[in-house]
């Protein structure tokens, strides 16, 4: 049955182990200890480090650069594999291959051979610290690059990264630059304060720049340097991220319900049934949320198939384009955070009073979902989907749609 | 916009005209009078004549008989193209393919080229007499067939049908049986006493049968003949027939809510926006709307591909096959059923008071949908599919699953 | 059982029969009819004067003009005993009263003498002509009065009416004036062009005025006289009337759905159980509309006792307490919205197919809680409950909220 | 606007403080701690002690007794307002009352004086040991008495308490008896091994019994003795201890979130608003939480309202009473679970990703919530309900309805 929830096509990958294959080993390891870790909060270090080894931080970087060059539908059915077990770990690995894809987007064919070829050989770690919103950490232009002033919140993967993605406000052209930045430079502090109440080991904390050099060479888009449609892309990455994310941590909270039900679950004294998998309200229940998780994953799987599609169209995307992607990754997204947050609440009308002890670890779903599922409001997603849906107005390129 | 609701597939067709652009052609007729004959209600004896000689009845007939030879999906494709002007007529042209089914899933060789080759040479419109809850008519057998007395209720179709399925139960043999019979066969009675508040021109009435004879040639299925697994997928298609009905209603009332929130609504005085379409609370509804009408899309085009994939298979169909068909099309027909009903009563929140005046006769969207979505209940649909989330456990084939 | 539902107070009536019994009495006779004449739609002159016979047409005025001084609780409670039976015609009978609101808060002592004990005496019934969105009819002042000009929409109870409540634009003051006037006045024609798909015999359609006289004493709030807090709970009383009335609409659905359950609906052959009273979805089902019905009931209760509460306060009401009516208003109305539209849609699923046959009439629930609860937007009741609950914001005065 | 949500009656108290003034100063205090011990679990033994010194143990005994008297609408005001700032304590303190109601509703008057008394004087602290579906735990008939053997699992209140109320299976008789317990009698055991995800210092762990004396004398309900209609308001009082509970988390989770989008959050960028609180869709979302909220709180006083009648009736309530009570009670325990889970989850919809700062604790009131609602199906409340809408069938007694 998992099959169709999952009907995920593995690239032909030739030298390569098969993606899917290795994210199943990888997430069987994550699940082992994912309630302990939940727990514990902080640095994956040790998961991180199997990462690694796993050889999945090539996967979507070009074969021509040494990497696994699978496509973006690929990726996001590992992330969704990863997330099944431990959503924290998966969005690490997905945020490192959103840092990837900048490269790919904004960056010169200079810049991805470099860039790419270094990830390759050295097994390198990216990290964020690009968040848009928060406009902090400023770039003061000097001769051969910028000093970097500053702070950036939210900065998923940031701890234990190699490389990190920023982006910095400079004052005097008025807009923001975006560039790499090796976590080891001067002055780039890595603060590991990262205190939500879900998605624990996402190390998304502050990272601090204090007269930190950045040399022209790693500006991957300068301040005020109009984006094409092709470099927008990137937001349809990161939403594809988020989207398969969620869907990772619907799909492991049903599967840990039914689960539970199947094993645990006592049917109730007033039902007249011997079996809780009998009770005709239980039965329904399956019922309907199955029918947020299915209509989820074909959109989501929809939406990356379009993606992957922009992405083969290179500098050629046009905007008209470009906007299908994101009106399909918005539609996939509304279902994603929705089956993830109504499964991971509604779960426990079907497991019950027992299935809240701290050892079964089941309120993670719904915390992981929470938190995550505010990186951006949902509602204008929806105003967006109207829009679109009323008068064609594709969405605007922003960070976030 | 509307090619991404409708991202259809046309047959390779040959010497048939593109049978989409015939079905946009009958739709722009039917929707011209669309309100009016709700209105009215009774036989649209015109718009039947309309359907045939548009060539659309031979659709789903093999080519070797002389028929257009389409996959499932693309008369699907049609039929919610149709119910998107008109879904009381796109109810009885799906209908007469769902009894052009029976003939491929029930009879033998020579039933169908007989019957095949008749229908397209005499441009045969069929109904159906087959309810099989309702066990009023009876077949005793007699030498060389049966006699045939009693009454079957919900005939869809079947007035101004030239041929008739029916269903009769053999007491003897404590089963039914199923047939096929010309309308005009002495002793039956097609009762034009449909009275239902939606779907009125559904020719949806009462069949009487006085003592008719029906010859053994024309039984598909013996009374307590256990059908094969390719069999049972009538009722998979017949879902499906429902879930596009659904579907098309859906589109309909979302059309028209949007064509008039783009020209006629008016601003709410205490919203501070000078047009509707800028109004948020309107934006964001019709981005909910709109993942009400995706899903369902989606899922129903992928429930057509499996039907399609396992009509292609034919007797070599398993059980477990035909059961992942009827999975997906549970999904598809429950998201379907709230997409049609929510969205024909919810518009009017997006259309407002003035919307209501009969001249636009928006209701007929919620009566049609209401209508023909207690085909069957809805809750039994869910309990199927939390039964087979849960365990594994596929649908019982029966008339409705 | 119903008791429950509606936990009625009557007034101490003296001399005036038990209003709730001649509502009762009422709402039988228009219920062995309703289904006909919602068919039929137009004017219902019979029913009309059955309401006129009984003596209602007096509830609220004051009994020291011979009226039967009833509180709007009372009121409301006939409002919603009709409307379960007829929301049609109990919106006619409501707006009737909602005109004498308006000349307890609005008019002159004098004008409250006069116009109070003409009705009384001359068993007048009321129509409202004052729609404040649709500002097509002028004023013209001339000495002892004005001069109207123009149409007014919407003009619910207007055919049949002796007199009506209008409200016209004074374009040189730039405001609008409130008044009363005969429907006889030289120059007034009130159109039979209502053509709603529900409230079909609410005569409701357009009313013109043509150089009609309107005598200065007939003027009940000059243009651009502010109105007090106490004169602003016109829109109050408007409100919790159209509450009432979705109540009524909701409670006359729920009744006649489980009506039907109770004696005509026949067990789904898969559920396993021998009478459709048994099957677990349709208890729960019956359990969830029941959960819509109640709440709404209450508040609607507890807003009417503060709207009676802030009658008793007359002129020394002030903003403050006039605002918690409008909140409790808007929170029962909107409920009542909910109850009224879900409950005439879902019904359905708990009746089944053989339930949509015309000669139940079951659709008029829906179509005419859909009709009525356009009166004014949902979405903006929900803003201002927002608002309040969120910065303690009290609704603004306006002829909505 | 706080006074509109808890419109609360204070009972005429003379010599004793105003209990909910009291309740507010308790509630101060436990809110100052509450994240911080809801992080560390265990046992509050600190804020017991306040409970205990405040007087509030003596709230619901007889004034006869000592006691204060109070109906169990002013322990229920007093219950939502300790719950809206720490609902695990509101718990202990709701439960040591239901264990008091059980010594009113079963007890004779020798034990009610007894125990009453006892508990008046000093100080005592009473936990539950009763739960019906776990019969572990059984009692052996011997001269004086009974022995008692096993475990009862969710004994809420239990570590600390003084006092138990225990249930115990009694194999002879083939039923259950009830009886209270010194929790120092020798052989009773209490863990603190409750490790729930939410509603952490409730004490709701395991109790054993081994070769516990139980003297006939504190035996309150012996082994297969038919409860009285009185008797069984008992799962009542219970009940509405939830509801109450419940209420308290969604006034509490509603409140948290409305002082954060007031002080802390910021606008969204695409919004076109300068002030979080002007964003139109936190409005409507404001709105419709505040529409969960309202409905709970009405039903929830109207079910306190019957609870206090039909205790006034003592011997003489009859089933039919009792059974409105427990119908009033079912309807407000949904809405107050719907209430407590939707806006434990939806809140964060309106205060955003900074606001999952583990710092905030916001989380709690979900975790709370969600453990809290699963003490029994709410499928199975609103089964109850639908039989009682669609037959008038009343629910039938047990521990649980």
């Amino acid at each position: 049955m998992s099959s169709s929830v999952l009907p995920l096509r593995t690239p032909d990958s030739g030298r390569f182990a098969d993606p899917l294959a290795v994210a199943a080993q990888l997430a069987e390891q994550f699940a082992a200890t994912a309630v302990e870790r939940d727990r514990a909060g902080g640095h994956a270090a040790h998961e991180r480090s199997l990462i690694r080894d796993s050889g999945l931080l090539t996967l979507s970087i070009p074969t021509e650069f040494g990497g696994q060059g699978a496509p973006w539908s690929t990726v996001y059915a590992v992330i969704r594999s990863l997330a099944r077990a431990d959503s924290a770990l998966a969005h690490v690995f997905g945020f490192h291959h959103l840092q990837l894809a900048g490269i790919a987007l904004y960056g010169s064919a200079v810049q991805q051979r470099n860039l790419y070829s270094a990830s390759v050989q050295q097994g390198l770690f990216w990290g964020n610290a690009l968040n848009p919103l928060d406009r902090r950490t400023t770039a003061r232009a000097i001769p051969g690059g910028y000093v970097l002033d500053g702070v950036k919140s939210f900065a998923s993967g940031s701890v234990g990264a190699d490389w990190l993605t920023i982006s910095a406000w400079d004052n005097e052209a008025g807009a923001a630059l975006i560039a790499v930045l090796p976590a080891a430079q001067p002055g780039v502090q890595v603060e590991a304060d990262w205190d939500a109440f879900g998605q624990r080991q996402t190390d998304s904390g502050n990272v601090s720049f204090e007269k930190v050099y950045l040399p022209a060479a790693l500006v991957l888009q300068a301040p005020g340097q109009t984006p094409t449609a092709q470099a927008t892309l990137r937001s349809q990455v990161a939403q594809l991220v988020m989207t398969n994310l969620y869907l990772g941590i619907a799909l492991g909270a049903f599967e840990a319900a039914r689960e539970y039900t199947l094993t645990q679950a006592r049917p109730w004294f007033a039902s007249g049934v011997d079996e809780a998998t009998r009770d005709p309200f239980i039965q329904h229940r399956y019922g309907d949320l199955w029918l947020k998780l299915r209509p989820a994953t074909l959109l989501a799987d929809h939406a990356a198939q379009l993606l992957d599609a922009a992405f083969a169209k290179g500098a050629a995307l046009t905007a008209r384009e470009r906007g299908e992607v994101a009106v399909a990754g918005a539609e996939a997204k509304v279902l994603a955070h929705r089956a993830a947050i109504e499964i991971g609440n509604e779960m426990f009308e079907l497991t019950g009073a027992r299935s809240t002890s701290a050892r079964f670890g089941f309120d993670r779903f719904w915390r992981n979902a929470r938190v995550h599922t505010l990186h951006d409001p949902v509602d204008y997603k929806l105003r967006d989907l109207g829009r679109y849906a009323l008068e064609g107005r594709l969405p605007d390129p922003t960070p976030y749609s």
